[in-house]
């Protein structure tokens, strides 16, 4: 069923010499397709047909986009056990994982039809004495997604850009992630299947096979792309950015990328629930191996006693837990080495860190502590380690705390852990958390995202390489319209949700 | 009354030794005062005091940003006469024009005002079962605003970049126009005025004096500087937007630049009213010496005994318009410079153009016109000339009128010019335009841009540098803001807006 193609718009095309595997992480070894690489030739084909459907997809009625984006949903899972299995054989994910992103998928997909059922989500605006200026938001063009990692469904080919992108009203060209070519070109064939039975302009959709990073370089300087969605490292994503600005006609990046999701305790919410939120956040440092890009990295508490205890219940707790394969070798070997350099800091503490042997592929989780002091001289500790790790910063006082919050690149998310007596005195910490972040969270845990109108996942960078936008929510189409207004226009002219 | 000093916060200081002039292009003499650029130090100290005043600002209330708008207004109006007599010197622009934007100004900010009266405009949500997300937008924080040459009120000191960007909460830091300093400072002491007046936090507005580069390069690489508005050239545009996008932390730039803003007329149209369009069009050309971002540059017509008359016609009223003064030598030079350039390309014949004597700095209106087989191939032709200039391409056909369009860079604008009967036909072209520009205006000229909610001033690229904004209307407030979420936060932390 996998043939390791291209989609060209509907055609399966594979006239490069490059090819690769996927690999199981949890057997160490590759899978059976080998995928073809894209072509330069095969590049420009898909980036003309997607111009070329950009006009039909864009007078397309909102109820017939969202037909179309059913119909992706349908056909995912029409996939069934088929693509659930592909999906753990290139992850390592177990198979409720794998099942609860497919709903996660789906579940965006049909948020997004539903939200463009009616034109109202374009913002329609009419103003002036005889209503001569009606304005309202229009696709931008063909867009380029470049997946995620380490969600090979709910972040990559379907995920949130490509729904946001196509509901709309841009036509999608993905450039498939190596680590999941598989499930990509799966998915890929269901959204085929949806443009063709819904009537769709080929070449709305391509899915582009590629394993270096020239497939991508192509696409981000082609003239009739129009902007890029991406998700996965800083590294990758302020390269495509730098790309994308320095092209004749910039375009826009939304890169979501590092965080490090700082969380602030309590020294009263230690007291009241200190071994609680312990095991709260040793699995929420260890959810899914630790690949979320909302996994709480940091951890800030002002020294005390129960902090002390805190450090120690956590780092016991989290030991206590099963290391688990990580979703790749390179990322499992990225994960160790970046984990050894901060243990190796001498400022830092170990507090949880398996020694011994493992399964290749397996991470256990790391647990280290260090001083305020430390962590405001030392600017390598502020990296962030993707994977299960986590650094519990001790304090000196709250004018310390707040002066390591004010210094902190941009986050996805903040976290404060309080008790009601201390709301009184939260002001000056939520101000200061407020403008380093996109979101902060109260009494929880950062890892989870909920698909929603209040959804703001983006943050100042390199959080996300533009904070004005979020990658998650139906806010997320804005990244790809913009403002139109037509002046003076003949009633019958208008569309029909500018008329009077 | 003007001193030549710069404002760091409600300061004068004018601790360089740099200094110039403005000059007055009807007499081609430099005015009296000598204006101090700003030093390094300086520079920082404005950043500095922005960035401290940024969370008193934001922490405004709406209510209270509103009075500090609407006191800007009252302060640039108590200007009275001062105020537009430096104008007229700094510009040679007639006393009409001058009260007309000061007018423009202060009826917007007072329409800013009135919008963030109320927290309706923050864009609140509130999403999930037990209402767990509540989503606004905030400020992103200081903002520095590059004004332009040809508005020295209303896009400038106190333009439309600052007024959205106070009104959403951000500090403003003002490059002042070198050619229009002494205006620059009497609208800065307007706003000092109305900063103290309202009890605003000191440093949420500087203006630095600047006649070369370093100010601005120094001001965009700050790091404590969060977003840049600029209106202006393509090249100084685009130069700032580099600049940001290489900084360590980029930051979006909304810069609104070159357009020729075209304008296509139907043979039916010019049949039925060819004499009146001609007049118009004259007239449209020459407004405020061409000297506005959306004059109509260039107008496309099918080949015609028809719009063969029209060229002739608009010729004709156009060379009896009187030649006028241009905001200054410079601008005057490159006007005669890039015209001169386009007349000497071998394919254009020139319908109207003064030969003789003028007064310095005075423009008279250039008409030229092509064939659009020769504008297809000689890109040189599609380049915008500053001032009084426009083009008539004469295309063989509908097909070929199409292919121009789609070829052509992004605009603020574009105009259909047509008669009820040709409205069937329309839809190709307007597919066409309105992919290509920010606005259609419909049997109308594109100058005089309203000040309204369903304003769309901007455009693709290099019409501005980001298409998903407009500089003018209330949206304008959108480019400084971004959502912000709160998760399962405790009622009394909530701001009122988002409370239950």
């Amino acid at each position: 069923m996998i043939t390791g193609k291209n989609y060209i718009g509907n055609t399966l095309s594979a006239k490069g010499a490059t090819t690769y595997q996927t690999c199981n992480p949890k057997t160490n070894q590759p899978n059976e397709v080998h995928f073809t690489e894209a072509t330069s030739e095969e590049i420009d084909q898909a980036v003309h047909m997607a111009s070329q459907a950009f006009t039909p997809f864009q007078n397309c009625s909102g109820a017939k986009r969202s037909q179309f984006l059913n119909a992706i949903a349908d056909e995912i899972e029409a996939l069934g056990d088929t693509l659930v299995q592909t999906y753990i054989s290139e992850t390592g994910l177990p198979e409720g994982r794998a099942k609860g992103e497919r709903g996660r998928t789906v579940g965006q997909l049909r948020m997004f039809a539903e939200y463009i059922t009616t034109d109202e989500w374009r913002n329609p605006k009419i103003s002036g004495e005889s209503k001569e200026l009606r304005q309202y938001l229009i696709p931008l063009g063909p867009v380029v997604v470049f997946g995620a990692s380490n969600f090979p469904l709910a972040y990559a080919t379907a995920g949130g850009d490509t729904a946001s992108a196509l509901a709309a009203g841009c036509p999608v060209i993905v450039k498939s992630h190596p680590m999941h070519a598989g499930t990509g070109e799966l998915v890929g064939s269901a959204i085929q299947k949806a443009a063709q039975k819904t009537g769709m302009p080929e070449g709305v959709f391509s899915n582009l096979n590629s394993s270096g990073i020239e497939v991508g370089v192509q696409l981000v300087n082609h003239p009739d792309v129009k902007a890029v969605g991406f998700t996965g490292s800083i590294r990758g994503g302020r390269a495509l950015y730098d790309l994308a600005a320095q092209r004749k006609e910039p375009i826009p990046v939304f890169a979501e990328m590092g965080s490090v999701n700082p969380v602030i305790i309590t020294n009263n919410a230690l007291k009241e629930q200190g071994e609680t939120i312990a095991q709260t956040y040793a699995d929420s440092i260890t959810l899914g191996v630790g690949q979320f890009c909302t996994n709480p990295g940091l951890i800030l508490g002002i020294k005390s006693e129960e902090l002390s205890s805190f450090v120690e219940d956590l780092g016991k707790k989290t030991a206590a837990i099963d290391a688990y394969c990580m979703l790749h070798p390179a990322i499992h070997s990225a994960y160790e080495q970046k984990g050894e350099a901060i243990i190796n800091e001498p400022e830092t503490t170990v507090v949880a860190a398996h020694q011994g042997d493992r399964d290749e592929n397996y991470a256990q989780a790391k647990i280290v502590t260090v001083s305020g002091d430390a962590f405001l001289k030392n600017s390598k500790l502020h990296q962030e380690v993707f994977g299960p790790f986590s650094m519990v910063v001790q304090c000196d006082d709250e004018a310390q705390l707040l002066q390591i919050i004010g210094g902190l690149e941009g986050q996805l998310t903040g976290t404060i852990i309080a008790q009601e007596e201390d709301y009184k005195d939260l002001s000056p910490l939520v101000e200061r958390l407020q403008n380093r972040v996109g979101r902060i969270v109260f009494n929880g845990v950062p890892t989870g995202v909920a698909v929603a109108d209040a959804m703001t996942h983006g943050g100042p960078y390199p959080a996300s390489s533009d904070s004005r936008f979020t990658a998650v929510g139906s806010q997320a189409i804005k990244r790809w319209v913009r403002p139109f207004s037509y002046q003076d226009f003949p009633e019958e002219l208008l569309p029909e949700i500018l008329k009077s």
